[in-house]
């Protein structure tokens, strides 16, 4: 989906969108949401991201990650960024559940795979998280093993099929530049050597200070009146609050220095959507190829693969950026208004177009 | 205790040793250790380091981190590294239940302080790991968060006194150099402008490649006898398997940055001990400073610390490797011979002695 | 000077601008400008920044770098990022002059300081780069020593009085977004403990892609007529071409590590002004601080120093952005239209205006 | 060479020794010497590795850069860390002569490349460094243009020839652990898919504390007498000073990523010979492959590689140690006793042996 033509709002594309403008345009990538909700006070959930749909641990992808700022509690990035390769899904959850989630998708690796720690190696699940804690009851730990393996199970039955993007999964309880957040979506076409290539993002949006959202310019924040923005005073938590996940996905072929080039560049994007890289954030990027497939038992010893021309990835790197500007925006677009804990309201952009 | 005089081994000390020779000779540090066994197949359990025994999260140590290698799945270790401080308890445990270990240092965490995620900023739980596969049952997840509570609540009530090393803890199922691994500690004395500091060391090992352990120059694991080591032949655990996880004490004033380098030396110490660095291993060193409280809730806005001049540096160089390598040397020796899970012995070095 | 209230640009200024709203607003800070040209192919230059006029090599500063994209050839960020410190003038030139400008500066540093190399350790000379050879003879080497000691001994001179923006120094030649780029400059005033702070910052420029230039959310470089532009097309230089070097400068008692966070922030400046971080670009920020003085010979052993809060550091982030992004827009504003190597003219932004 | 066999000093080899025990085992890789005397205080030089002898600026090699410590001022690794490739020869020389020979490097690159910053992008030159103020008057600025140049030419007239040892061209005036060091080589063979494979190592040795030496295990620096060594003792001097350069090369196909692995291993064999990583002291590991010739210009967009599955590292691993510990201790083998500046006399280890 991504922001639609009438959203009202008027980014740059430069590329040409991808079918379904959302992140599973890439060939074999698939999400699944499970969000968690009392209709009160508990409003967050889990996201799966599932690089492909096979065997994941023993068919590992190329992978890079930047963290851009790391204030956060994200599991996994470490061995992606010395061993170059993705092998689970990622999981987006809030930030107090890390540790629940990694459990749960540990032990979902472990069942569906006979040999981990036991004839081979282990496994680095992966876990990624904003805190949702303005709008749910996060110091209630309301994710269990459950919804992590049913986020996964979703993602598997979908199959690549259309997501639902805003406040959904682990992006119920999001909130963003004092607007409603979320999760968005969107999707590119390139080309190389004459064969048509797809880029695609998923961001989870918890980031940014109330007032400074720009949308293609236009610094559409500041025209919120200001009695509808929540400021959330305590030390530690005014100004460019929260975090922010971006998973971006591409059959182009990159290797994984390649990949953690192009994960670093959504930092233009936060620049461009009015963050300034704020302090209490954990904004981080996650970038990987579904163009060579890394097999964990390596016969023949060599193997071979294919990586893109250096000087050929410029145009992977704008559009990574215009990617991941319509993904964030897409996240509050789709976001509708929302009460949740202790009554308050975060509202929808949409309210404001 | 670290390595007793008669042990038979001769490493090289130059520096004085604490008091107790261990960790807790740093003034405020404590270590608890909660054991997981069945007397057969489980063999694994948790270690609790606390940086002071004091409220860790309001009143934060400088800290840094160094990934010798990052086949490993250790968090909180990415925030430490961009904000320089420390706010909880270090566990140690084995390498499939960090998501619980994680679960439950969050929740600990929470539940004594009322202000985690609701009226100021999030928590960093940090927690380390090894695989102790080869000796227990590792795919039954047998720690829980009861443990974790345990193991911090009995460094709490330990208060800085002397701890076990060995087979203990989450040193319990650990295999080093193809003999009985575990925990082990030391510490050394240092003076800066005439007053005397401390620096120790714990470290769970579980790293190395059969028959070459080096002892004080001495190849003494090419004499322990071929058959009584368990050599692991799938593949991806052959060679230099297995992690290590070094924590570096001290009150000396040093700065974020000057641990981080503090923490890098240690890759000296396992380069001394017989080891390559190997691929599957998550070797990781961790260091605090005990000598600067850094409040969480910052009033006045700046605030004035200590720091050692960067030329003094080198001698702490110089004891942190020599202390690293006594203690990895110190968690072989005192570890007892194992028979674990499927009736594997892993041997202790102290019977080739 | 930065922008002028006249220029028809409207950048957003949410913090009160420095007395001259140049980086020698922070006190002793001081530039130092020498152009080489002979109004025709010859279109380069030195500039040289004085962290502070004193005898830098023995009080050093605390400074932090951060590579943004290090397709660059910048000299001495490598010893920064270790030992947290600059201990030279930082001198900004064109890439292929590095090396001698490198050489410059050494020898000027052992002429003026008579103990490096010999009764203590060696220095760390930092000379930063971009490529001027779309308007320069660049494959000449036309930077000699002298000129690298005349800019050092102008901004001796100068002494922290005002100096020019635009193609002036090191910016002669420069070229960014298509349009004349070069030397800009901008301050800011913060608060902390009820005492004021400035910090500034100094830009090369020489980024970007023609039409991309965004300016206070403005897509100004659209409206450039197309003929305006030199579009350079051989491999590897069409794209977001060339290299930006950002100097953040404050008097902000900063850490080393807080500096290299505030460098991070510069690329969201990049962001704001429509880079995307292009990959044949050397995107460098380098951060100090003048509040502490790092003794070169440490007696006592253990210093005491003042250091920022970590909460604080939220503004110091917001205040960075906006700072650099005035910078960067303001070399563009100054820079007039150049005709150079080639007969090719480079157009002022402020013929668009 | 490397170490002979009746040298006295016995190394563990587990795998065997190239052909001439060099790192021109390698094929392609070459290396030449320029030596700078004059009998007296002047005892510098140059050395140029090749890492294959075609056109290396429009033919890269994958590379990999690990910075163990970073007090050191060799230039090019940040563009190696970014891109993943090597471009230029590597030169080796005195600290302070590394802005001569980059701009040597650079003039050498241009005037052999029409299309270097004309029709194509900048280049990346590659100086390494250690300080040989000890021996040699190096405030003096010994090293020109023409010494870089003529150490190129010798190694690509040498075409992969054997070289020399010890106390020659860059590593005329180095000192390592108290006693001669200088440059010193040595090779191993392993095999992948049924075929041999050759990884061989060039080091530049000027590190350590005297009488810390340890060659294969015995610490045979510490039964030199006492007043063979020089002991600096001006502040900053002191402990494990100097620094150490490895270069690694192999023909085993490796990416720009698992050479940053291998380049990190080389930490281990320093801690094995006695160092632990001393903090005045730039300690640096460059490595590169052969197997894959990265074109400059490219065409088709994607291209193919091949590259070594990851679990079959380890032995990489394990065999850079080794190679690294050999090419260090030949380095002091072959070094001569050398009286240089002051009169200082630095005496070889043979002397002890």
């Amino acid at each position: 989906m991504g922001l639609p033509k009438d959203s009202g709002i008027s980014l740059t594309a430069r590329y040409e969108k991808g079918r379904s403008n959302l992140i599973i345009d890439v060939p074999g990538v698939s999400v699944g949401h499970v969000a968690i909700s009392n209709g009160n006070d508990i409003n967050t959930g889990v996201t799966a991201i599932l690089p492909h749909t096979g065997d994941i641990f023993h068919e590992k992808l190329l992978a890079g990650v930047d963290i851009i700022n790391g204030f956060g509690k994200s599991v996994g990035l470490m061995q992606i960024d010395v061993l170059g390769t993705i092998e689970t899904p990622i999981i987006m959850t809030n930030t107090l559940s890390v540790g629940d989630a990694m459990a749960a998708l540990t032990k979902y690796m472990v069942s569906t795979n006979g040999d981990i720690a036991l004839t081979t190696s282990t496994v680095n699940p992966v876990v990624t998280e904003c805190s949702d804690f303005l709008l749910s009851d996060i110091r209630g730990f309301h994710v269990k093993e459950e919804h992590v393996v049913q986020a996964i199970e979703k993602a598997m039955e979908a199959g690549g099929a259309d997501f639902e993007e805003g406040a959904v999964g682990s992006g119920l309880g999001m909130v963003c530049m004092g607007l409603k957040g979320g999760i968005g979506s969107a999707s590119r076409i390139l080309s190389f050597d004459g064969r048509e290539h797809t880029l695609g993002v998923v961001t989870m949006t918890n980031f940014g200070e109330p007032g400074r959202l720009v949308a293609g310019g236009d610094p559409i924040g500041a025209r919120v009146p200001d009695d509808k923005y929540v400021r959330v005073q305590p030390q530690g938590l005014e100004g460019d609050k929260g975090s922010v996940i971006m998973v971006i996905a591409t059959d182009i072929p990159l290797s994984d220095r390649q990949l953690k080039r192009v994960a670093r560049r959504s930092a233009a994007a936060l620049g461009r959507v009015g963050s300034y890289l704020g302090h209490n954030s954990g904004d981080i990027a996650v970038a990987f190829s579904t163009a060579n497939r890394i097999q964990h038992y390596n016969d023949p010893q060599i193997a071979n693969i294919n990586i893109l021309g250096e000087e050929h990835i410029e145009q992977v790197f704008d559009a990574t950026v215009e990617t991941v500007e319509e993904a964030i925006i897409s996240s509050m677009y789709h976001a509708r208004t929302l009460t949740g804990r202790d009554g308050v309201t975060i509202y929808s952009l949409r309210e404001f177009l």
